[in-house]
């Protein structure tokens, strides 16, 4: 334990804190608070300029906060910044970088905020900034999808249902599927956007924070948020929420990866080779020499069972738990990121799977069996006079009969 | 099995279907198909309505179905409807009473869908009433909460971090934490309802219909829906994923009130007495004669529990599955009935509890020690121009001493 | 509300309990206790018997009872013995019964017992019946397994990975996978019995009975229990636990089943045909009169996902809580009794398709393509004398070359 | 991408694997495989030997192998042997490491065996010395509970009952639960070991190994194994589901543990003090100076909810797919050693909690309020000859009167 972080909050004359203690708490929360940093500088700097506008700040000391700040910034996107078990997470990392370079006035920075809210208020930057990023590669994902319809939407496919040939499909239909399916993802990532677009800064330890006046709209301004969230319990009942709000999404969108995988993989058997992977996409094994494996299809299939994992964990962690902070809700970090990463990787992934897949025409027409318009001849029935019931029958007697 | 549901589409000549794998198909379908009765009958009603429009049915032909649905709705209402296991689905036992009753005109009426988009249909009307009337129930126990803190919002309680006496809270700021977690739950609701918000109707077993020109548009106005589901695999690929989003709100919701019921939980505890449940809400034990026990907040608590169970459940029924219709949604029926039944009964439960519990502002009074006023008398020192970290510190140094 | 029951355990002179509450608290509980009262009965009878011993009840009292209870057993056998809401419980439906016909008598047989541990003893005896039945219907699917091995374990069938063809298998080789995980599955059933197989009977709410000396021993021989389940508090604590326990036997077999199923599905398709379905166990389409489907093998497919997801909300609905008897526990037997109901037509309905289902010969033989001898070819190379990576190479050239 | 490693599994003349595949497929396995290595090396070391007795390599060859092998153990022990991305996985690494030493003998080590068998050889290993690792961390914290039952065993504490005080209760009742509870878990413990002992070595890639006839029971006996796990398609099949039963035994220590320490967390509350926590195990606030928090109590009730995520996760990963190796599972190993890992250390970390608690025997008096003692009183007029019920009713008045 660094002698200057005991300056920084630990209790005066407090026994040492236990180093056993110390890792059991802080756990890989330093893994994952790095990322934390740029959000947290950014915030750290709304929160200086603000308390500069009520005095507790002189314009002179938020400027060099402010500038201490973008140092830190400036040092992390070079991988010299690193946050350490030592600094027990970034909040303190930060404040002790800022009391070394600064002094006296570095213990200036944490009045009117504790870490409770300065967490939240880096999360929720960082969600915000994943989301856009999810919304465009949802976007990317989707141009693929147009493209290869494009290409080949009007090549025939048998349509299935309980995994038996049912009617006529095609290239274009089964694609449109997805692309209608992400398009509609991102009803419900605006929806997640709107909630979490609230300003948390200021709301400190959970009850507020007494005698001073913190300019909250001014926060929410400065950091892009679209309003305040003004009751400060419920800043911290958020957390948990929001983060099960923000995997939903994420989950939505891997189930729809999940589907088109499981139908590329049943697609690319030999058995079907309606379509073909690029052996630049496929993987070989190590003890039969004729394998041509999509491992790729089935860690996107696969990874949507890890990213729900993560949501559910993160909807399970904070239950039955009275309000106000509760540490518990620390170990919503891993499972935030490891699903937003993993949803990521797995939309580029397949952006690229459909832009270099091939669509073996061939094999497609071959598949398109007479069974497949038995409806098709029903109907036909029908238009003739038949009613349906009937028309039904006629078709599927003369199918048994084959 | 009877002759009457023979003569609709199981296969002529075929094996009498085996009654093992009737009870194992149906299992509990015919209970949770009862409530789409209603639902059924409305997207029928639209179904033969535009089926008129195209020439497949006769406008006199299309008004005694229809008046023979709006009858079997009467009936419903009244009890007197029943989908039993023979019927296999309510699906069936509709076209099965339309036979009954009208003949050769009954067996018409399935031309242009299938069981795939009737059900995708019925569900989503019935999905969509649900939201409506969650958004009631919240508004509802929204209203219970200003009142309560209308009457009690001034009076001081203990704000708990870790559990312990952190800062100090009130009555207003504590239930405004719920009242803003239920507003923003709303966000959701419409988010849900925006996307669900689709006719499926006229998509059939998946891949649309072939041979006839259905007015798709003509049955999402006539069913209240905000657009057509245009491609009909996304019909069924939204099976499962729409479940989802609807019980996500539902277990958001949840959420709310597993955390308003904890606080109460410990709220109502001897210890702490800073609420009182009314004798009529408690139960008691039967070996303790002392006892009163406030089982409805145990039991809203839990149900959080299964109704993320439900929509967990739900979530993975699906996966790993090619695209079309696949059985296994069938069973997504009980865990999103169940969901929503225990969401909008905790909503009501809650409501009342919120409105009849009392506060005793006296416990509550005693129970606002020093010890919560620590950041105050730091922020004070701040104030006297002492750097917070040192302030801090001294304050530290005082309450150790005690 | 029934007077008597309010003579029962109400406190004298209490508000009427409220309808709402008592809904809300019930439940479905009624439903789900109905087949806890035989085994009710039984514990029910070891406890009177016991309290004869220690002079609590007279001999002839304590024959009284046990006739009446013996008469409760007969009645619920017939169907007319129904648990209702009035009853809240099946605990309150047997002591009213006993009251009613043996008028002060039976108000004698509570004493010395809660429906804390009452409860918890007809579960226990509840559930070790279902783990008996489970071994035995996994017995009977192991024995349908073997037969079908018999009559067709020579034929080869293509073994994949990756879903790709990989090496030869056969029909014995992959059924006898299903044979061994069972055998396995029994390994875990074996624990759950012996950990569940201790008497909670006498631990009344958690914390034992005072006063007087209860004989533990005694009811636990009567009960067949293999030990006493010693401390009050555990007792209480084991509720949930042991139902997880027992619901992960369930859901490991589900698992194999599951992975039969998806076998299933894939070699059923028309393009493998390995295995056909009688037609007695397929089900046809409302729309498309070719359609032979095999719902049976998707809905047991899916129920692994319900019993997994039953014994997952198990798992949640006691966490977080203090220790002693908390309400939410009581939700834990919807999902037990479903997951077990789930589980065991699952494995009826497999064994009987397993000895039904017909290997087509010819298809199989088809399907064995060169590809899977790769391996093979790259060892005998190996065999005379070639460097196994160098071997692989060589033969992974010429299957490039084809 | 090196170049050795394209000379030993990767297919001559194929396209580089792209550097977007690669990543994308080795994920965060290079992590997790690091302790993987002495596992691999022990069951290589014993593929090795039993290659020599059936010719396949030479005496000699095998020393050679053997000791190179011991090296990388060594080596992996002082962190000087690391896999890389490069590497792809461990077996990779291994295999490249022992070619570059010994040239074309290195080739020699994997004829007959694939990655696949490999990997399930080192995780058993691995699973089973973790089971070893909990078991005597279950051992050491119920040794803890039984000194401090020593210690305080015999100090009276109030029993709760829905989180109401019900009846008398002692430090040694509430203690003994959860000795009670891990005594049990180790059944469970005991199954999972007997379940996963079984060496899949020798099943290749989930169908054997064709042309040599390669001595299973041989390698099993060296690597301790129990018996043989003699289906191939079996020991694919048990990837996924070993894990989760390894995994269940860990969740079910971790419920203990959630439950332990909610009782702690309530009573180390200011409000009750029954408990209190030594400095050295407290942590403080960044805000409020007076705050002393028990945040290893909430990780360590926090950690169940990740550690039964994990468990579900990968309950789900390797569902609805065919029998064979499926990627998929690849993705079982990040949570299977995140579960593990949360496990002991929570285990260690409660064991010094216990150990160094000390428990406020006067605020433990002085909560043993007269109403603990209703029951005791109405068993006392039973004793004297009062129906139970009656007895019941006149000390419920009595309450009531108070």
């Amino acid at each position: 334990m660094s002698r200057d972080k005991e300056t920084l909050w630990r209790k005066e004359g407090k026994a040492e804190v236990d180093q056993m203690v110390l890792e059991f708490t802080v756990g890989d929360d330093v893994f994952w608070d790095q990322r934390l940093v740029p959000f947290d500088c950014r915030a750290s700097i709304a929160h200086v300029r603000m308390l500069a506008t009520i005095d507790l700040l002189t314009p002179e000391e938020a400027a060099a906060l402010e500038s201490c700040l973008d140092e830190i910034v400036a040092l992390e996107a070079d991988g010299k910044f690193k946050v350490t078990a030592d600094h027990e997470d970034c909040h303190t990392a930060l404040e002790l970088y800022l009391t070394e370079k600064l002094g006296a006035l570095g213990k200036k920075v944490h009045v009117g905020r504790s870490r409770n809210d300065q967490v939240l208020t880096a999360l929720r930057l960082y969600e915000l900034a994943e989301l856009d990023r999810l919304e465009d590669l949802v976007g990317r994902l989707s141009s693929s999808l147009e493209e290869a319809c494009g290409r080949n939407g009007e090549i025939g496919l048998p349509g299935y249902t309980h995994m038996q040939p049912a009617m006529p499909s095609s290239v274009g239909l089964w694609l449109g599927c997805f692309r209608a399916a992400l398009e509609d993802d991102l009803i419900l990532l605006d929806a997640a956007r709107r909630l979490i677009n609230q300003n948390p800064l200021g709301t400190a330890a959970g009850f507020g924070v007494p005698v001073f006046e913190l300019d909250r709209k001014m926060t929410a301004v400065d950091l892009g948020f679209a309003r305040v969230q003004a009751n400060p319990i419920y800043a911290q009942h958020s957390r948990g929420k929001f983060e099960g709000v923000v995997l939903h999404v994420a989950s939505q969108i891997m189930y729809d990866l999940n589907r088109l995988a499981s139908d590329l993989m049943l697609f690319t058997m030999r058995e079907m080779a309606f379509v073909v992977l690029p052996e630049a996409l496929c993987t070989g094994s190590s003890i039969m020499p004729q394998k041509r494996n999509p491992d790729v299809l089935e860690l996107i299939r696969a990874k949507y069972h890890t990213v729900l994992g993560d949501e559910t964990t993160i909807r399970h962690l904070s239950t039955n738990l009275i309000s106000g902070y509760n540490r518990d809700v620390q170990l919503t970090k891993g499972p935030l990121m490891r699903g937003l990463d993993a949803t990521a990787r797995s939309l580029a992934m397949m952006a690229r799977i459909v832009t270099d897949m091939e669509i073996d025409a061939e094999r497609c027409r071959q598949a398109m069996g007479e069974e497949l318009y038995a409806t098709e001849r029903a109907y036909r029935l029908v238009r003739e006079g038949v009613p349906f019931r009937d028309a039904y029958r006629r078709v599927a007697e003369e199918a048994r009969k084959k």
